[in-house]
């Protein structure tokens, strides 16, 4: 095997490594029609590391970053061999196109179903915010707090949906493809807005708070205390918990980390509006709209 | 009773006229919680009907819209008698709210389920006209066919989930407010744009083309068959009336009366607004926020 | 001349016809590269006007569109003569090019400057009709005013500047065509948009009002006045010629064709977005981007 | 003088601090009407610095935040003397109102004019990285282009019409508060939107792609080299570059600082949004909606 695959997710973390086909393939291409499992530490695999985003240690000022990191790698296949017994395809190209298509179909269905706590969190966050801001009751701060929880419910509705509107194959359930790709395409074209409205609501302080040294010298924090608390006796170090964790979350290189994967990860854009394309079906609509004429 | 109610919805169609409150009421209003239902033709109950819309009578270039007009009345009771056996509510001001409310939750509901088929003719004659056109296979053709769909279909199945997620009292099925609002939020706040798409596809012969005399007329009609064909065989007169059809669905009164009835009929854009933001569980986004932060 | 070309407007008021090639032409196209001018009552030149938007004259219920209409034709050349000393181009494809792109350019800047006064009518409307109905105060309101204030006003600048960075070739000042697409396409992508918040203001009166003959019937107008006057002692009959003016100029056939040509007059959406990314100095924006990089 | 300011930006780097009101104020508020101007030793004057976006040396990776970053601080007057002369307003309330309205007009107008190179470097950045990426051709990077321009041209066009539009007092130029205002909502209002358009065109690798080390090292350079080339012969380390400087203006906490900017400095969003609605001429409006219904 010779070859790269950009950005593959934890693989570090595993100990096998699975490869299929990306997408539809020829005759021609046959010598790509390849798929096998092999374990990590196999001569001439080799793991190129991003550091993107490494090195925030801080759980004060990275509540979630500081934790939580999903190591992405550039992943070489440098003359790798393949025993014959970890081989699943080997040039039967017809194969390639419906082994791509089913990992994509199940795999945008749990990227719609993991995405789903993220949202929460921007929602929870920003309800917290405007609170601890005393700034809720604002008639512009409601018409921010409603779009994101229409956004967030949207996108879990349309989840709950692409699973119950499921097919059942052999035992197994796979999920509602147009819905699916509906939901994905929802959830990324407005993660965006999503940020911009939180961030809107939480204030400068996301990108201007002190730091944890300050909190923790009596000399500055008394300056803290009396100018950063929040409304209703909130105190500046709870006001500034929760602006870190929304600063985490949409300022940091997480934030930006989440961002990227939101119009990128399990399926960009333009992949997610062919699929919803393809999927609907358009002569019954059609035939629907040449009904009415007659 | 003395009062009027605007825009009653075909009234004059019906037999027997219910009254109810259209909102909360305190003890001051008492005089206000009233609820009865009285025949159409009591002594002083008056209907003013709008002459909005009515008296295109060509079901060529109105295709929808000749067959079909709600008649909207202002509802006058200038000094109506009901009688005592007519009578729900005479001043009980505790249940002019839930009357109310309970209303609204089963109309709105109602709402986004009859506004389906209106959408999937939107979709069905973008992708026909689009065709006709012979343009679908156009990238920006394509682009907005799948934003059309999605909007469709998030409002389908938004609705569905309403439905799905329901509570059930005394054997009845109450729908889920909150995702019902949500999904009429949807549908009203993406309406005009989804006019626009359609609008685009179709092109300028919406307001244009010629009428039903020229195409009757073999002098002019050899023009419009030569100039105004569509795409693979398609004759001018099925473009024409595919064209007339999206005209009497967007640019007519019609189209006007449908695009108002969108952000108004069954609850303005502000309405749900404040329904989402009230029953969503912001106690639970803020605690699964906090539960981050520690 | 055989040939024919689709929504001419106002032709049958004017007294001359000019044609000239609609866009780049290449030799094997030269048959087509003409350009002439020719009375309107030359032999075998045929007008099909469309019937679309006629027939309302109540100046109470459409105050614009009852005495304002253009009148769209097919133009149709029916082996057309045209005498030589009227022929302006005959066969020179080289020049077919420059003269539909001289034409462009010209025209789509006239398109945003007449566009504006019926921007500043559609926010002038909306801040009469949110007083008459007594809402301007509301913070949702003040929102949808600013919106469309701003809508307005940013083509009105575009606009300016177009004319501001023109340039003057042989003593003829021809404004920036990269600018006057993208106050183009501004106003044209947004254009729904506006309705939408127009309509949003009015009410659903705008498809629901009594009729002319009902204001002038004592018997209903007493109902109209007691239940349908504005804010701070507006009439009745005040607010409904205000929302009759918004509905003729939203949700009529007028409204619908002013919708249309939005999109569609003086170049398409598409067509713009080509133009402006043609006219954008790219080069210089990728040379920037390469010095920051250094 | 006791009291805190939030945000103050790169006052560490000044000799002078400047200190005004921040709005009007009654005379209730007197003890706050104060304007002066003071060494930044002062005794009791404390800045406490934000740790924010520190600490990105390597150039290849941050090509733009590891050179630049403002400092920003939550400044404190515990009890700071001001002397006599360096005090420019003691109590005069009536000022508070004007000095803040005037600082704030000149203000918004320098923010509109600093934001335009950031958005040509996104712009250009954009274009190039298409270019490096071998999509440049495809219809919807092309659209997505197209909006990228639109929106950096429309906010230079309404900056130079804010200063054409000028009305000169004692021979200083102030620019059209109206306009300054309108053309730094658009820029607030759309930056988050320009973000998601910048990322989806550069690819996954803004956040996976491989660190600097990896680039000196001759064993994992050759994989890089292979496998991250971009189109035309540009070598994977131009790539990258372009890859890091857009990854450092949109995903790094540097990007971060600069989404919060635009919608929170020099002025929020509803603060942009009262002044539009408050510097419009409304009467006039209003008049010229009037004039069209009789």
């Amino acid at each position: 095997m010779r070859g790269a695959k950009v950005h593959t997710s934890v693989t570090p973390n595993a100990n096998e490594l699975f490869v299929i086909p990306t997408r539809n393939l020829t005759e021609t291409d046959k010598d790509y029609a390849v798929a096998f499992c092999i374990p990590l530490n196999t001569a001439g695999l080799k793991m190129i590391a991003s550091p993107y985003g490494r090195g925030h240690e801080s759980t004060f000022t990275h509540p979630v970053s500081s934790g939580h990191k999903m190591m992405e790698t550039l992943t070489v296949f440098d003359d790798v061999f393949v025993p014959n017994d970890r081989v699943f395809l080997n040039g039967e190209w017809q194969f390639a196109g419906p082994l791509a298509k089913t990992f994509v179909e199940f795999h945008r269905f749990t990227a719609i179903s993991y995405k789903l706590p993220l949202l929460d969190l921007l929602v929870g966050s920003a309800l917290l915010i405007a609170e601890q801001n005393g700034i809720e009751k604002a008639s512009h701060v409601r018409e921010k707090l409603t779009w994101l929880i229409s956004y967030a419910q949207t996108v879990r509705m349309l989840t709950k949906m692409a699973a119950i509107e499921c097919t059942v194959k052999d035992g197994i359930a796979i999920s509602n493809t147009q819905v699916v790709n509906i939901a994905k395409l929802h959830f990324a074209s407005n993660y965006h807005q999503a940020l911009m409205h939180v961030q809107d609501l939480a204030g400068g302080l996301l990108v201007t708070a002190p730091g944890e040294g300050d909190l923790k010298n009596p000399e500055t924090l008394k300056y803290i205390d009396r100018y950063l608390g929040g409304s209703s006796g909130v105190s500046a170090e709870q006001r500034l918990r929760t602006l870190n964790m929304i600063s985490d979350l949409t300022t940091s290189e997480f934030g930006g980390y989440q961002a990227v994967l939101a119009i990128h990860a399990e399926g960009s854009l333009e992949a997610e509006k062919l699929t919803i394309l393809r999927e609907y079906d358009q002569a019954s609509a059609k035939n629907y709209a040449r009904s009415i004429l007659t």
